[in-house]
């Protein structure tokens, strides 16, 4: 496949600078784009990347095209990171699964599989499932009983979907995650059955709802509901080894990156930011559009629009304040001894004056 | 299934108040019980949804039945949090799977399966392997050669069982959690095979023991022990995604929330919290029922009975203060600049003087 | 099997003191073993148990021999830990699994397995996938279309290795590790596509590429590239539940404690130490042999051969100094308005005086 940049830039929405006849077959980084090929600048990081670039084209901001060497092509775009996107999608081939119920596939006789569906060797539905037109499940992928998964999505080797959950349209499972694991609920029930005390179990009897266009990354645990639906929004995006208790609800379009825990009941506004290995309290509301810095810990409601960062949050530019201020904190406490001698002194001095 | 709350009341150590007659037929959240359901409240913050509910019965400690509405019922409990998980017990069905080899299971012939035990299609179970009775494995659950496990467990799909780990009675495993896991242990070795240096692999040739009534979160991973045993004790409830290293000893009640790491050889007594994110070293004593607030890190023994947060962990009520002046650190510097110079005027002015 | 301390010390280079012909069968540990077993010391917190031992023979530095017992040979040896790796690695058999494709594997018709590799039941092998002489997958291992794993390599149940990933040899996936799944990449387009703003997915079109000797924990994940590859060098070993984002190099014979995060595009050089729980910044440069303390934050370049901690970094005995120094703050605060106070009046003297 290949395109002149001629075709290319209406469909990325990028203006193209340059001999608009050159034709690319596809993208690569700036360091191993070859004349066949687009890349794309964004970070300046990789500027003399950039400047070293053999690449046929570049997509770059309008303000940044002064750096793009003469030998290259320009798509400029608005939103460059977009119109990269864009491209990369363009040229990308996602791993094709042959449609229907594939031999070595494990498949209840009560589940219903659309005809588009492709279920491949190993993958698992059970009794009353339900999966959508033009989804894909990767060998090993298992959906439990009476579970529904929508049209397109894509369920990757070792993802669970446990009974009774929805899945919208076009979500993206990673290998491995977990969506209705029991949530975390235990009484501690001092009597027990007679022979001392014990965690008693409270059935997780809830589901897991996850909306359209969501994507859960690898060995994410996202647990049900005790009562009710834990719920992830429309066109959020989770990444790896996020940890997400009972009852929490996700608002539409948030992004919670890697490692990040959220204790049960908590709520997420739309829009919301969590930095990597955030750790948010349980019954904590957090507005929309907030953004929460990497390793905070968040123990109290936060505001729509806020930035905050560290244990407990406050804004991030008071955290940087007080994390630059740190280090001297051991010389402060020298000089304050030092400091209270000679206010000691002069006071002795004061007092032998009068 | 429906029952009365007069039937209801002696079977969840809840005392009734209200018409005793009135039939219920399940449990739900405050804010969606209908008249035919049971609600249950604890926690203040819900304070609106149970002045607002139209449950037919409320559970609540006594010192709350005040706030629970007229057209109520209240089943008055000591431990209200036990009686609701009794209750939500009571009306819950497990998901069940037909007991028996189902088709597509893949177990070893010289495996033993009890008769009532339930091998899900795609469930494995290896060589010499041993499933008790009334054990469910479901789809895509592993357990490797001469791996134990105990009479009515639950091992969902993906969890893994590796060779000669031994699990106790009633254990449930959830979604892809690892059993057995190698541990992390390597002797970096200067000569090497003669080419360079290496970390050369300690086989980790111990097992895992889990005892009986002990609860394991999805990806979570407890690794098999160098020598010896790793041994999760008795009731003890770990969340999602929590690392414990091989060696580790966790006493019988603990619960350890999500993505906690305990390093090797650790070791936990009985009854111990571990709150969500922490951190513990390896070779640590904790002592029994010892608390340890969420993100902390732990790298000294901890006395039984203590509450504790931060890194290196401190009482609780000390962390808090710390954590609470932090922020008057960047003016404390300033201040201290300005005070000292104040105190050097003061110097000069008594110099002068004499 | 049964070693004479004759033969076994050159195996595993360390000198017998004691007696040669005394016979050992295995290793165990100090507080277990048995006149017929070798047991190893080298951390002062098992002091009580070497002086309590009923081992044959234990392996110990030179420095450390007059601690064990009379009753015991000693094995010196320059490196100890080393020696007993050696020592235990004679002992100990891995799992053994028969070789060749057994019955309930699924293996791809175009898939290019090695006569002399091992396919457990339930591992499957995607189409135009090569697994190397040798290698064992083991029930549930998964190898997607076109990805190559080499020779020697263990693959524990759910270990995933996704599309076009390769994999060199000798090297150990944990169960329920993940290699090749998507990195978290997304460019925010304000326009979408005429129903407001997403979060449009960026192809990850690149690879992972693991080298020789590796291993991967459970549960860890490694992200494929957005472009290019992810890379992990020769003789690396990570840890469980660690992530990795996409496009991130990892230098040679790094060590990677268990739930660190690692941002996309970071490059960490050889041997570099990341202690548990910490979290690097994207885009970050570590170098050769850093090494960084638990639950530590990295943002920004860090030059080879240091040791840091904290959040950001900082020398690690500066940081230590911090620490001890942060529950002095409040006290801190109030002596300051005291002494502020002190000074005042002092001033205030002065001026009466004048």
């Amino acid at each position: 496949m290949q395109l002149s940049l001629a075709e290319l830039g209406p469909r990325i929405g990028a203006t193209v600078r340059g001999d608009g006849a050159l034709c690319v077959t596809g993208v690569a980084e700036l360091s191993t784009a070859t004349p066949g090929q687009l890349a794309f600048y964004s970070n300046a990081k990789y500027k003399k990347d950039l400047a070293a670039t053999r690449a046929g084209a570049v997509i770059v901001a309008a303000a940044d095209e002064v750096f793009v060497p003469a030998g290259s092509a320009r798509l400029i775009a608005p939103q460059a990171y977009v119109s990269f996107a864009k491209a990369s999608a363009i040229f990308h081939r996602d791993l094709a699964v042959e449609a229907g119920v594939q031999r070595g596939a494990l498949v209840d006789d009560s589940a219903q599989v659309h005809v588009t569906a492709a279920i491949s060797p190993g993958a698992y539905v059970g009794p009353g499932a339900k999966i959508g037109a033009r989804t894909t499940l990767h060998a090993g992928a298992r959906v439990l009983d009476c579970a529904v998964v929508g049209e397109g999505c894509t369920l990757w080797p070792g993802a669970v979907v446990r009974e009774r959950c929805i899945v919208g349209d076009r979500v993206i499972l990673q290998p491995n995650c977990v969506i209705g694991s029991d949530g975390f609920g235990f009484a501690f029930d001092m009597e027990g059955d007679g022979q001392g005390p014990v965690h008693r179990k409270v059935p997780q009897a809830g589901i897991v709802r996850i909306e359209d266009d969501v994507e859960v990354g690898a060995c994410t645990c996202i647990d049900r509901a005790t009562l009710g639906e834990t719920v992830i929004g429309r066109g959020t995006k989770i990444d790896n080894l996020v940890q997400i208790g009972h009852n929490v609800k996700v608002g539409a379009l948030s992004l919670i990156v890697a490692q990040v825990g959220i204790s049960g009941s908590t709520e997420l506004g739309m829009g919301v930011v969590l930095a990597g290995q955030v750790g948010v309290a349980g019954h904590v509301k957090i507005g929309d559009g907030a953004r929460v810095g990497g390793q905070s810990g968040v123990f109290n409601d936060l505001p729509a629009g806020v930035t905050v960062s560290g244990t407990p949050t406050r804004p991030h530019g008071q955290y940087l304040r007080s994390l630059a201020a740190l280090p001297h904190l051991p010389d402060l406490l020298k000089e304050m001894r030092k400091l209270a001698q000679r206010v000691q002194e002069l006071e002795l001095q004061a007092k032998e004056r009068t």
